[in-house]
């Protein structure tokens, strides 16, 4: 019988909670800076009573289920990351039961690893991914620390990880790229893209064309607001190449993504002949959060 | 008839000034603060004579060559990209004149430009090539901003760059994976280093293979001290890569390096197969301005 559900997304920096109806509905939601980061070793209980002891008050009978990097050794509890392949119900089952301050459980979800050559780990974005309801497909989620993963027979089969914003933001921050780098304008923007996406696959490399925006620049070839544009479709461009080449090929993509993210990715992988279907982070949360609470014995 | 000469490798940051006797011989070395950004724009005269005018009284009748930034629009007078191929005596030919304080004139070295595709620029590094003496090979001149040419017939006639030397800088202080990173003891970073060679080929790219670092320190596979070297590894094994892509395949590679730089470069061409010849480059900078100086008509 579904009930009322809590859903927390606690990651390092921040904590989403939603409360999603019996028929999947968000209700409410809420978000706070309060990452594990800043909670003490003993303060997740009341941490939790912070972000989203309101939405208990308004469903006492709620099922309550935390994801992402509260289930880390830094977190509430350490939630083992379960193997790849991994199914909805696997991934469920090794929830970790924790206890609100009033002596209601909650239950944390476990992360995934993959072991494939090179060890690779996610925490959190395996719920977003149960929740694209995949029988078979490739789903990439954007971000500081991208992740690419294969979905066969409903199972999580294996994963990648690629450093594509983190690397954007060194760049374009603190590179030597920074000081030659202006605010876009559009015209700007989609000239850099352009050049990017041609550049993320020319033989001497991402070294050598990271820095050739310096050159262009130099030359009077490109213009400084074309470089932020330049740099993020020269990666994107490079996590396409090496996703593919990890997890095979697929026509189409389900990306997980929305706003500029969403935009900027969907042009790269349609520059790469690769449809895409795009779901919204808060959708696949709901949705992953749903399937797997499904799957808790309470 | 060969003069003595006084030689400035003037650049961004630093200037380095040597004494060389008729005969080749280093006699006097010097090395000063005073790159072109902190030389106010009628400064140049008076810093050259605080760098170097204890040289100049040493041998009053040596000629004088400036080589690096101080060509550069930022430095004394802009001598323009010569564009590749480009001779020795093209380069030489290229050279602009300045004049002392005294009156003295020196010349100024160009830098070089190449236009394939991509545009690419060097300024300094074409006289530690010219240096080399190469009838035919591949040069690799690793650093911040890595330079790789490849000499035909005694021309270069083709050069690429490659961020890596920064790249590792950001990773290493900027990134996620400097809070993993510790300094290596010699068996962390051998192990580091091996396994960032191998993972410089696997499919993933640098963007995976970076983050990998994180992951296997996280799963008690690699030590912290191991992060450094495997980055780096890792980061120059893409670079001869990208270089073996766009300036074809060579047995040997000339490489301009020394200490640890030099010896980080050795291990990771002899894994990709390929031996290595070094020159210092101080040698290389010493017999290139020779060289150049000799096709400098005064």
């Amino acid at each position: 019988m579904p009930r009322p559900l809590i859903a927390l997304d606690w990651g390092t920096t921040r904590a989403r909670a939603v409360l999603i109806s019996e028929q999947g509905e968000v209700l409410e939601r809420r978000s706070a800076d309060q990452g594990i980061q800043s909670v003490p070793a003993n303060g997740f209980p009341a941490a939790f009573e912070a972000i989203a002891g309101d939405l208990r008050r308004a469903s006492p009978h709620a099922a309550i289920v935390l994801a992402g990097m509260v289930g880390s050794r830094n977190g509430w509890i350490e939630a083992h990351y379960v193997p790849c392949p991994a199914s909805p119900d696997e991934i469920a089952a090794a929830g970790m039961k924790v206890m609100l301050a009033d002596g209601t459980p909650a239950t944390i979800l476990p992360g995934l690893s993959c072991d494939e050559g090179a060890f690779d780990v996610m925490r959190g974005e395996e719920t977003l991914i149960v929740g694209l309801g995949l029988d078979n497909g490739i789903a990439c989620l954007p971000g500081t620390h991208s992740k690419w993963a294969l979905i066969e027979n409903g199972t999580i089969t294996r994963f990648a990880s690629f450093m594509t914003g983190e690397i954007y933001g060194l760049l374009r921050q603190h590179s030597i790229l920074s000081r030659l780098a202006e605010e876009p304008t559009g015209k700007d923007a989609a000239r850099g893209m352009a050049k990017g996406l041609a550049a993320a696959s020319r033989p001497g490399g991402l070294l050598n064309t990271a820095f050739g925006a310096r050159s262009e620049v130099l030359a009077g070839r490109l213009p400084g607001g074309a470089v932020g544009p330049y740099l993020s479709a020269l990666l994107v461009g490079h996590e396409i190449a090496g996703a593919r080449a990890l997890l095979g090929q697929s026509d189409t993509v389900h990306l997980v993504a929305d706003g500029a993210l969403a935009d900027s990715y969907e042009a790269a992988l349609a520059a790469a002949g690769l449809a895409t279907q795009v779901t919204t982070p808060e959708a696949a949360f709901v949705s992953g959060v749903r399937r797997l609470a499904s799957g808790i014995s309470v």
